[in-house]
């Protein structure tokens, strides 16, 4: 027996032990101080390895479930520590930090996540087996959401800023890694869901399986990120760059964690990926953790250096586009816009082939005067309703040959509430009402 | 009897003469020069009087028909003394030049009809009735064009131009007949339609009536027309103004004409209705038809001077916008667009509430690096099929929740058919599916 080995047995002993003094109903709060000296100097990775012993040799379901609580708290104090490095000098909200507090929350889960699968692959009790599905089917649907925002600001909001600096190769890589845990997390969704269709063996034993596969890649991935991703983020970003993710990052969310609104102060410029110089310092190179320095050994560091705004482009706040780009988006549209400005004059028609013909000559036309005189009340009507604010739409539908034709006239308005306009928006439905089913981009042929 | 009358008697014994020899069969070519004799100095309007009582009087309906072209060819030059005046000094392909051609087209589908109308009801052979009907199915088809070509060139091409100067009544009084005829023609074509529905007297009685009516609002509409509008437009509209309507007739297209291609010189500018002088001057005001002088006399001339493009406003060719609008606009659209540049990078998403939604991180990103790695190859394939010319969208739908999400990419070129990027449009669909029947804008309730 290998010396790791001894040490694991022993410190699995000790923790039988603590199980039994709880069982033994002796106060949690007690024992906390003497699982915390059993667990310091374990790798948190290796908890669930002692736990699934500990199921092996008889420790009840039920008694590890009752330390659910108590264990998860000392695995986060236990896991605090590697991170606390890096972390401590954080402000709150930094998203850096929000990060680190993020990846706390995901290896707990993880961990949960384990740990009642094995319960559940262990409990004989009917009842208790449909608490610990319903309790299983909470998690999984918790894990799902991490995808969705941990995972998805790293890809969307971070990954940018370092590709930028030619380190895509990180960005790849982990994006990749991040799709093989969205798909177990989706995969055990579905085996739970399935779970009836198979015998209950059957089901039991591949849902431990594969838990135990996600809960290892969930648990991986946060030693990748904290080990690798975030000191190299830690030793790139600027504060302009911080503050611009910050500025971003309620758009996708936060996994379990509710960040303090932070900023390095007025004077400091949120700075886009667009925006940065890419080009990394030598000091930079030499505080990149050293598994990132090795993958640059050798091979030059492809700045993209490429501008994003031209000569001439309008600034639409969402990006930079020429009127030449922008008068073609208009006209591939699948929708025919007409806009009227706050003095119901017609303002501007998108161009191109429409439902509705317009021509160049309806350019500052009263709109009352763009309509059969029979129905000019109706748009009196309607116009009267969006700019005392009574109503924020108005649709309507009618076939045209072989056209479904669907109308909506929406009221603009500005950053200050005031009525800017009103906008017509024409398209043929039909196509739509048509699809049925799913056509998904790697169902693409060439 | 009066006069008028007694002129009539003779010219209807003497027309009678004439289709008698025909039907013993002499040659319509022959025929033509007295028939030409016999008309001239009767108003256009009287012919289809006189043609009412011969069919009366017992000549038939197929003499009648057979007769048609050369009538109609008649008629046509008789109705060509009344417009010659206005007419003969225009150019062809000359938008007004068109319009008074055109009325010479309408003015024979009236009488056409009105004649057809009548034959059938003095029909009784079924074969024969069967005959008339399908050519009355077509010349109704043919009449319906009148309203999305010469009265809808007039709406939405010609009316800005007096609106501008203050004649607004007269653009709205005509657009209110237009629309009354517009009615009558599609009544006229569902009464056919539903012709099985009713008895025959009861059908063909109905339909006499309302073609003779729909006639007579035909004819009636081209001589206020070429009598009062046409007058008017010409008396004050100038070569440039001339000059853009002529830019934008095709658009709407023509009834039964096609004009040339017309163009006063290079050095005329075409005027669009925001860019014209909207005052009249005395000698314009002198030369308007005197229906239009007595009709503006005791009421001041309120000259439309509203300006189209203010300071800063974006000239996107269709139309001006500020920026605020622009935005506001692409927020309120019904899809989501996000558009990569010929370099593939993103330079443009729409703002607001999204499908998927984006940040500023990804201005511009490779779009290689927006994707899940596994799905890039695809990206790369459609975007060279995209730019090789091979491909002019990929579509692509999938459920998502409640939503029914459906993509569409497609390429965007330049007027030189250069790439220029690719727009990808984001929308859900699962409403529009949901929609059923019509909801017209009457139906509006406040």
């Amino acid at each position: 027996m290998t010396e790791l080995l001894k040490a694991r047995e022993y410190k699995k002993e000790q923790l039988k032990e603590l199980l039994l003094r709880i069982h033994r109903g002796e106060s949690v709060e007690k024992l906390k101080e003497e699982f915390r000296q059993v667990l310091s100097g374990i790798s948190p990775l290796e908890i669930p390895i002692i736990e699934q012993e500990l199921v092996k040799e008889g420790i009840s379901a039920k008694d590890i479930a009752k330390m659910c609580d108590l264990h998860v708290e000392l695995f986060r104090e236990a896991v605090k520590g590697t991170d606390e490095l890096e972390e401590k000098d954080l402000p709150d909200g930094h998203p850096l930090k929000t990060l680190y507090q993020e990846n706390k929350e995901i290896l707990k889960d993880a961990e949960i996540l384990n740990l009642y699968a094995k319960t559940l692959a262990t409990t004989k009790d009917e009842r208790m087996r449909e608490e610990i599905l319903g309790v299983l089917e909470e998690i999984v649907g918790n894990l799902r959401k991490i995808g969705s925002t941990h995972y998805n600001r790293e890809e969307m909001l971070i990954f940018p800023y370092i590709e930028r600096r030619g380190l895509t190769a990180i960005a790849t890589v982990l994006w990749t890694k991040h799709d093989e845990i969205r798909f177990m997390i989706k995969y055990l969704a579905e085996l739970l869901r399935k779970r009836s269709e198979m015998p209950w063996e059957e089901f039991v034993e591949r849902f431990k399986a594969k838990a135990g596969e996600a809960a290892f890649a969930l648990s991986d991935m946060v030693f990748r990120e904290n080990n690798i991703f975030y000191p190299t983020l830690k030793a790139l970003l600027s504060e302009g760059e911080w503050k611009a993710i910050r500025m971003q990052e309620k758009e996708a969310g936060f996994y379990k964690v509710n960040p303090p609104a932070w900023d390095p102060g007025e004077d400091v410029k949120p700075l886009h990926p667009w925006e940065i110089n890419p080009e990394l310092s030598v000091e930079q190179l030499l505080s990149l953790p050293k598994e990132v320095q090795g993958a640059l050994r050798g091979q030059p560091l492809e700045f993209d250096r490429s501008k994003l705004k031209r000569e001439g482009d309008i600034d639409l706040g969402t990006g930079y586009l020429n009127l030449k780009e922008l008068k073609a988006i208009f006209e591939a549209l699948p929708v025919d816009v007409t806009f009227i400005d706050r003095d119901d004059r017609v303002r501007f028609f998108s161009p191109g082939e429409r439902i509705f013909e317009r021509t160049l000559s309806v350019l500052g036309r009263p709109v009352q005067l763009c309509h059969p005189p029979k129905s000019v009340h109706i748009v009196n009507k309607i116009l009267q309703a969006f700019k005392e604010g009574r109503k924020r739409e108005a649709t309507f539908w009618l076939r045209l040959g072989e056209k479904y034709v669907y109308i909506r006239y929406v009221p603009l308005f500005d950053e200050n509430g005031e009525y800017m306009g009103t906008l017509e928006i024409t398209m043929d439905i039909a196509p739509y009402k048509a699809i049925e089913g799913e056509k998904r981009l790697l169902d693409w042929r060439d």
